[in-house]
């Protein structure tokens, strides 16, 4: 018998850069009853949903929501813009570049790779000038879509999406831009419209603190206009006939009710913080989650001060030091989850989430127990990051969270 | 502002063919929090749910489980086993058999739509000797595979699979043999080992009292073996990665950890009540629901006795009599939710869903809202069948459901 | 190991007379953090269901909410306005009438305790012109207070209380009225202030539709101004401190925090439905409930019509059955539970809860429960009462209870 | 309309010392349906938790379940074994000593206030030696009973009951002895049996986790012996009912059945960890507690080692300033409540919880917002409080909280 309800004393502290904790708001919406996905009352909650989404990838064009996780919201950007052999110039930037990229490869398309070399790629977000010099190279025009990926959870990287728009413009390149942001929406600033993303794909367990189970394609005009002739099969993913029964709030299969409720309270939640509230949260965690890493004398993971990411902080190791052996530690005494280091970067690094409904106490807990921890798995420390991440958040005294009732 | 948690006084009774009401026990398991999906125990709960989910479909093979609704898994089904251009011989038993051929075609399969004529499709199951028929005459062994509806959720027909796979063994025909049984698994019997089904299809939302949000395929070694010469394009659906992770517990992508933890605890009321059993009581509840169809003097949609579905019962109206407004009556005045009809059916008949966490007294009411609403509607009714289903559940007197605790 | 989540398949029916179904929607509330009680939130908690549960006593004078059950709530109502000795007149009308007595016996009061002879007191509500009469011939005006209830949860009579108030001042007698309508608050129609009521005691858990834990003490300007001079010992139950702390919104001690937080929802559905329609929703339950009865040939404990309980019926069993078998096999059968026959007619009726979150179709769900396991005990039932009720609701078809969303 | 379910982004810290947090294993718990309180479940219900709670009291004696809150419970301790008039003597540690007492005289009885002066009582435990010292002076034995405090929630001292049991049996006198330990049952020692106290008040909201709304008195045969005797008038709170009714696991009137279910869940987490190590637990967050208030330069409430709380620490303000101010700011900022200084000590300290469902990353939460508002409030401090209480916590390497799956 396996004793899923598990609670040592005291509350868990899930860590990693997604799944994010659910807040006990949203669990609870997620408890209303399930509907008749066909009746009155749905229909608002689904019109609700579609009209809040787009406020949060700061878009007027329409978001399709998947009942699919959000591996499932990459492939759905794949298939409907694209056809068989096309080819596509996508950006190493870590491990979840690198894993689209296998999946273009396996739906029959032709990627190609750029990128810096050796885990430099992986320290740097997406270089706009390397993408702009290839695009030029293609003067026929045979690349179809550029895919970079906006916040990469494997390392704590950001992209520069504008750049990238600025780039194919610049190329005068008829290429796709689609984007990833799985990890960024509704924690770190992004613009669809603005930037001119053409497919932005993103998912429900970070910065919009639901569990994992509904996606997003926030699509444009260019976007549905080659669908029409993209000639990859696809069905269930397909955009048409999803736009169509989202008119009147509906799916034209079963759409994941309990989800979408918790999707509600999620929205309600953020917009009522406000997104430039939320944004600003994210960054004064992370630039005291960077403090603390400087205080011990550790490197971040992300090399460009430029691109860190408010969502995660990649902490690297020591040469000599197993991440794995300390993450190991720190779940066992301090009942903490930090996030594992992938592909390039096994056991080199670990990643601080700090996203989602995180606070200032929230994070002070977190870097008291990396701090432990690393002690306690004898990693030498210049200093206290908990110190420096204390007098970090401190000068934001001006920013009270809550108002005392009057 | 949508108001969400909208209940007026009382319950309300979600009497549709799924999504099926989801017990609070599962709500409450649903509601633990997030764990890290790479983390030990997940690998528990992992490990659980894909042991136990074999038991639902009575199967030693492994069973794939998606996160994503339903419809993905049929789209799963098909193209990890097919390849552009191949040919499916399906069979037309209600509008989601319909569906299914028409993601086919739009895959890039080439269905052939087997049936009986007009409606009488519609009220009787698949008709296994068409099918043996069509095989025998496919000397070159063109189809590579029939795809069938165990439980049609659109009509209340469930179809004999034993007899599909007898009639393709007895054509001596090597096409696979596919089946979904979204709105069947968990409340009709279902054996996919012994019924020789090389992928089968299903959901969480119906017999097994989830959210929708995760899908099924069960597979078979031939179903294995066909995948990995299949050329359909695929990614997130594709076995393979899947089949090896699991081996641990864990998935190649994020799962649906909070949907995982709900299966979980339904595996834990099935296979505590024995699915057996379960099947018992969906029997008996469908039987009193017959009888009190005929007792008003309306119709059965299923013609065919012995194919009668245990998950739902369509009742057709009387010419001149839109369902739909019955429907819209009962759901204002009595607070419950049946089923429309679809497709072909459309206004002439609604779907009573007396499936998963349904017992005696539920079904007592949802048929005394019926009759009440009949009667307001102005349908004429022979006979109460309220009554006519008392008298079939008291016959089930040795039946006590509880045991007063010694 | 003891099993308390358990639950076999379906809903189980709590028809007894209270506690009643706490809704979801409650248990959701109920389930919100616990927040400091001397925190700015609590206030506006506080203040808020301070004032709401005055519009459900109708008055406009201080309800004290203890954390306590509603027999405590009997007890501080006694404490509060009485001395060591005091003689106070109370009615027979059913076992807590009779526990009620009993209990200001065990506190030092020297109650007289008015009836009709026989279980005749336990089918009719208060006598006024018994009391009327009895006061009269108290001149010296020894009897310092008079005690009836409302709402007899044992027997499903009530009792007219204006008639009691006229009575006491038409005897020109200077006693306090003390009213129990622990099971008909938020239920039964019932005005604090209009029938002038001194003290009125309720509890949570019927009408109100949370759990057991808290209750009140309604109050009105010459029960604070008894108060003064009253001198049975109390300090827990003392209204002083806790009239005071309210003004704030606060307690003297520890409140019940999670409790408060249900019954603020259930402020929010009764007077969001309209207490009169909750009223009238009693009514037409009740009406049903009391024509399944006569249909089935059985008697209802009330036998005065005029003071039928719109929260429960009492249904007595022909002579030679016991009515804790027949429950038994209803429990055991159908998971449903009826209240027991409680004091002077144990095993000779039971009792149906009609109450609450309760819903037309609901009643018939344990109409049916009942008339099923009347057979099965072998009870000759004379016709069938489910048909009967559902006559009865028919007759309000003008009444929808939800209205489809635009 | 008041916004009950307000969260801002992350998580609220409760560190007052109770209620504490619930845990949300028994909020779940709480929101299992409520049963027949007269069925047979509920009786399984009861004798379970009638059990186990003794096991937290440490006695083989009836232990009394009140569905009320605690300050009942220290008024049913004082009315089932003492009378009018008599004499009591109490001991000042600090508010709700002196609330106790308070409610001796409301209820008739005389109590003799025993303390140090000034504030220096509020700073140390009982002192024994006085009480043996008075209770030799009453050679007539006038004294019917000796009420202390074991943990001062007020202040953060604990007193030794045991010394208090020795005192009264060197002075050879048979005064009752009367406990609260409303706030250390299940965070600090505490033995009924082997201490020898005759009877025992303690509440849920503390070391058991639950919410306010239940609370207790562990009894001996001494004290239900004296109850037979006593006269103060009793019903609610009366011991013989409920004892009688108890050993078949029911009361004699409606228990509170949802917080019985959380009761049980507390009792599993509790016992499933261990008695001793719940203790060492406590003990391990208090020492690093008082390490953080040293480091700071701040005086810790408790002047003597020997009985300093394990539940909650007292932190002295310096001269000038205002403690209120300082919570207010951390409040507003950090979004943590801490514990409002009470009585004479009033603006001049704040008290941190360290209780119930606390860990050490949860503690190490609370200390970096008490040392980031004090800084922010002016306070100067003499060192980082954090930084030693890691180092104190980092003392307990060996003790990992998880084991990692196998």
């Amino acid at each position: 018998m396996v004793h899923l309800d598990f609670h040592p004393s005291g509350r868990h502290f899930l860590q990693i850069p997604g799944p994010s904790p659910v807040p006990d708001r949203i669990l609870r919406a997620m408890s209303y009853p399930t509907i008749d996905h066909r009746g009155p009352e749905f229909g608002a909650l689904g019109r609700k949903v579609l009209a809040g989404i787009k406020e949060i990838f700061k878009t007027r064009q329409p978001v399709i929501i998947y009942p699919a996780s959000g591996t499932g919201a990459w492939e759905a950007a794949l298939t409907n813009t694209l056809s068989p052999g096309d080819r596509v110039l996508m950006f190493e930037t870590g491990h979840f570049a690198t894993l689209w990229k296998k999946m273009a490869e396996a739906l029959g398309l032709r990627p190609e790779f750029l990128g810096l070399p050796g885990i430099e790629g992986w320290r740097r977000g997406v270089q706009a000038d390397m993408i702009e010099a290839r695009l030029r190279e293609d003067s026929g025009h045979v690349i179809r879509a550029v895919c970079v990926v906006h916040n990469e959870t494997s390392t704590g990287v950001t992209s520069d999406i504008a750049a990238v728009r600025r780039a194919i413009d610049a190329a005068g390149h008829p290429a796709l831009l689609l984007v990833d942001t799985i990890s960024g929406l509704g924690s770190a600033d992004y613009r669809h419209d603005e930037w001119g993303v053409d497919v932005t794909v993103s998912g429900s367990q970070k910065g919009l603190m639901l569990p994992p189970g509904i996606s997003f394609n926030a699509l444009s005009p260019r976007a549905i206009a080659a669908s029409q002739n993209a000639r990859l099969p696809r069905a269930f993913w397909g955009w048409d006939e999803i736009i169509e029964a989202n008119k009147n709030g509906y799916w034209p299969y079963t759409p994941n009710t309990n989800l979408l409720y918790g999707l509600s309270e999620a929205l309600d939640m953020i917009l009522g913080e406000g997104l430039e509230q939320v944004f600003a949260r994210h960054q004064r965690l992370a630039e005291a989650t960077r403090r603390a890493v400087r205080a011990w004398g550790l490197e971040i993971q992300c090399a460009d001060p430029a691109v860190y990411s408010p969502v995660l902080t990649g902490v690297m190791m020591p040469d000599g030091v197993d991440a794995d052996a300390v993450r190991k530690l720190i779940y066992e005494r301090f009942d903490m989850s930090l996030g594992q280091a992938l592909g390039k970067m096994r056991g080199r690094m670990f990643r601080i989430g700090h996203l989602g409904d995180c606070n200032d106490l929230t994070l002070m807990a977190t870097l008291a127990g990396c701090e432990m921890g690393l002690k306690l798995a004898g990693v030498p420390l210049a200093g206290s990051g908990v110190a420096a991440a204390m007098a970090s958040l401190a000068e934001h005294a001006d920013k009270p969270v809550l108002k005392a009732a009057a």
